[in-house]
């Protein structure tokens, strides 16, 4: 029994219902299969009020998460039975490519309506993806304000702050106090209800401040805001790529920040509940970048991650034929001796593998900023350190373990000693290959592992074959 | 000129100096190497005052990072003449191995000093990593009531709730109006002040309920909290795992939560700043996992990361000489026709390629809780659909090209069927390889690739030089 039942258990009052029970989620709040099953079969049975009673209690996420875990053909039934309780919310929440699928089934006017009852950022991903005739119509269906927000928020490219932010925030002049601040809040049923800082502006709304909310509640009514607010504050550019806001919130412990044009005044505010899943998905996306997967969704139409996978094989192709063809140079020694080629693959995939380890550290430097001007000399001579140890160390394993295996210490020296160059060469093209692609502003998450396998390929063998024929080796 | 220089330039009123500007950093929030080096000179030319007006204006993340980008040797001298403005906050910024080597070089008095001034997960991340003498020294110069804390928090294992968790939080009784909550919060000069919601509990001291500041601020004096308060929250058990806290803040858009012990009482409070660096390091880890690159700390001792990396590679040998005895079983063949060994690392590797994509896709999935028993048979089949659209496309390539290229149609055939063979393999692979360390609680980053590749490898081989004799190629 783990700790979750304990506290379950006791933690509710004997006669309040336990909202959501083991039975509906596991440890990791992943929905149980035979929950996901009974709601589906309900549904196929056309008992919607059974459908309805199991997910009543779930949390729009867990609501998305349940449609993303039915089969593409269940989806839609899915959701017309549960229809009212798929609100907004759960749109809001889904993943892009099964939202994509649902809203292309549906009538300008219900986007509109779900739009409407969304903040802007949530809208604008939903109406973002739609073809800009579809956009259109959704956009004329809505009511002018909500409009007038989505086509500013459009206006800027994606991934930037722009696409990002929430109009709804608080602004207080400078000469508020913290009664008035007070009153204000009170006093209107429109004003915006998730924000966590309150911006103080110049008369011509610029910012000049902040106060936390739990500042302004822990002051005197009669305090003016100008001696409270927090005069420093990050502020972000509304068309910085959402990396970089994602890094911003991250290195300066952020819960909101004021979002400004390029004359400097506040446009909007971003808060970090809409940041965390653009941390996630730029932090983990470097592995699937650095495979050649794309963006690694699972819920991508089949052709689409079929283009992008195949597009990044035949790049490979391309280098393992040139890998391929520095073999073909040395023929003539495998078809003497083919122990050659049966020992070849070694000293080529441990490079490949040293440099990839070397490439992960270095593209994840870099992409958390910790990797600058600064210290790229220091790292290059620590990446060599570590390739030239672990070299050496595999090099002789490898090298004193062929020697005595096949009774040939000159075939050991000649692969221990290009165990050695090839780890020199992964190291080096595993730093300088990213580094150099940083430079030259391109991602080295997207292109670096291809050439650095090229190398550790190509010397690799041309290392080992090389030393084997100007040895004498195969004569 | 970027936007961020014409913001910069306007923002400020003109009387007040724009605090931290182009010179210091680039657009990406990264210290400029010059800046660095400056400081550094004027350090290492004794002139402190010089160093110290320099970095006056940063905020305390930024001259964390000025201490990790100076050389190891110049650190020591940074600090001292930067006495003061390296307080506790920069402390708890620094990278955990550059800090590890600075308060090893403290007495245990100043240690208890700067952790006094933390928050208790601050605290409690800076002598969690002393050894147990130290530890024991630390906490007996510290303040009863903080070392209490502290003590109480390292009872509870790493990388948990427990640890993550500060105790100062503001809880109220249910009966309680909004007007007392604010009453009590403006009373206390003790209380916390990084908070954003208020917790209400019962008289034994269970969560039954939590009000968000802004909700707070815009209610009567005279509404009782009990109507104000959501219900519904997100509690955290007091030993969850940290990865699984981060999950929760994520999938729930949290900014804080409560956390609860065994019996249910709350315990602790855990807020989102706390959270967002272990989303971009959980997130982040994986391509470091996957190479076999450890933690991939840039700041690691070098001993540690050789011997990190060092064991992976030695693993990865092993499985190298088993795909390569299997290249020996063909050596006849390879002797006959060497171009046998030139082609044979253009399937093998492709294979490999392939693998990665789909290991790299599934890990993600299974991180993220996006694959679950629900769809793990859609997504096999998901898998070898690619698998099979990109082995037959790659093999008609290769093989078509092969064929034509040294006038042999039955080499050009054999090499295609391999690939297609490989490429299902790989597939295959990639993703049961995953799912089945996941079900057997290990990680399947940390060890998925080295079972994949030699999958991939054996029998990139073994269906390749296989075919070829089985055809009579080589004879």
């Amino acid at each position: 029994m783990s700790e979750r039942d304990d506290f379950a258990s006791t933690l509710h009052e004997p006669e309040l219902p336990v909202s959501v029970d083991d039975d509906v989620m596991d440890d990791d709040d992943r929905l149980r299969p035979r929950f996901v099953r009974e709601v589906l079969d309900a549904v196929a049975d056309g008992d919607d009020e059974a459908a309805r009673g199991l997910v009543a209690e779930l949390h729009p996420a867990d609501i998305a998460d349940l449609i993303e875990l039915a089969p593409a053909d269940e989806r839609a039934d899915l959701i017309t039975a549960l229809a009212g309780i798929v609100d907004a919310d759960v749109y809001a929440e889904l993943n892009e490519h099964v939202r994509e699928d649902m809203i292309d089934e549906m009538e300008p006017q219900q986007v509109a309506d779900l739009a409407a009852q969304l903040d802007t950022d949530d809208a604008v991903a939903i109406i973002e993806d739609l073809d800009a005739e579809d956009q259109l119509e959704v956009l004329r269906a809505m009511e002018p304000d909500d409009r007038a927000a989505v086509e500013e928020a459009l206006t800027y490219p994606e991934e930037t702050a722009g696409r990002l932010m929430q109009r709804d925030l608080i602004a207080v002049p400078e000469h508020w106090k913290v009664g008035q601040v007070i009153d204000y809040l009170r006093s209107g049923d429109d004003l915006a209800d998730d924000f966590w800082e309150v911006f103080v502006v110049s008369p011509n709304h610029h910012p000049v401040g902040t106060c936390k909310l739990s500042t302004i509640l822990r002051s005197a009514r009669s305090k003016p805001v100008s001696e409270i607010m927090a005069r420093k504050q990050t502020l972000i550019p509304v068309d910085l790529d959402q990396e970089e806001v994602a890094l911003k919130f991250q290195k300066y412990a952020l819960i909101s920040a004021a979002v400004v044009d390029g004359s400097g005044r506040l446009v909007g505010m971003i808060t970090v509940d809409d940041i965390v899943h653009i941390i996630q998905e730029e932090a983990g996306e470097d592995v699937l970048l650095l495979s050649g997967a794309g963006d690694g969704d699972i819920n991508e139409p089949i052709a689409t991650t079929v283009r992008t996978r195949l597009t990044w094989l035949v790049i490979n192709l391309g280098t393992a034929m040139l890998a391929a063809s520095v073999v073909g140079l040395f023929q003539g020694e495998i078809a003497k001796f083919a122990l050659l080629a049966v020992l070849m693959p070694i000293v080529s995939g441990m490079g490949g593998n040293a440099g990839t380890q070397t490439l992960a550290v270095v593209v994840r430097a870099l992409a958390t900023n910790q990797l600058t001007d600064s210290n790229t000399m220091r790292m290059i001579a620590r990446e060599l350190t570590i390739a030239l140890s672990n070299g050496v160390a595999l090099g002789l394993l490898i090298g004193i373990g062929t020697a005595i295996l096949f009774d040939n210490p000159l075939l050991g020296a000649v692969i221990g000693a290009a165990m050695v160059i090839n780890n020199l060469i992964a190291g080096l093209a595993g730093i300088l290959v990213p580094v150099t692609l940083d430079r030259a502003r391109i991602d080295p998450a997207v292109s670096s592992a291809v050439f650095v396998t090229m190398a550790t390929d190509v010397m690799g063998f041309f290392s080992f074959l090389g030393l084997a024929a100007v040895t004498g080796l195969a004569g």
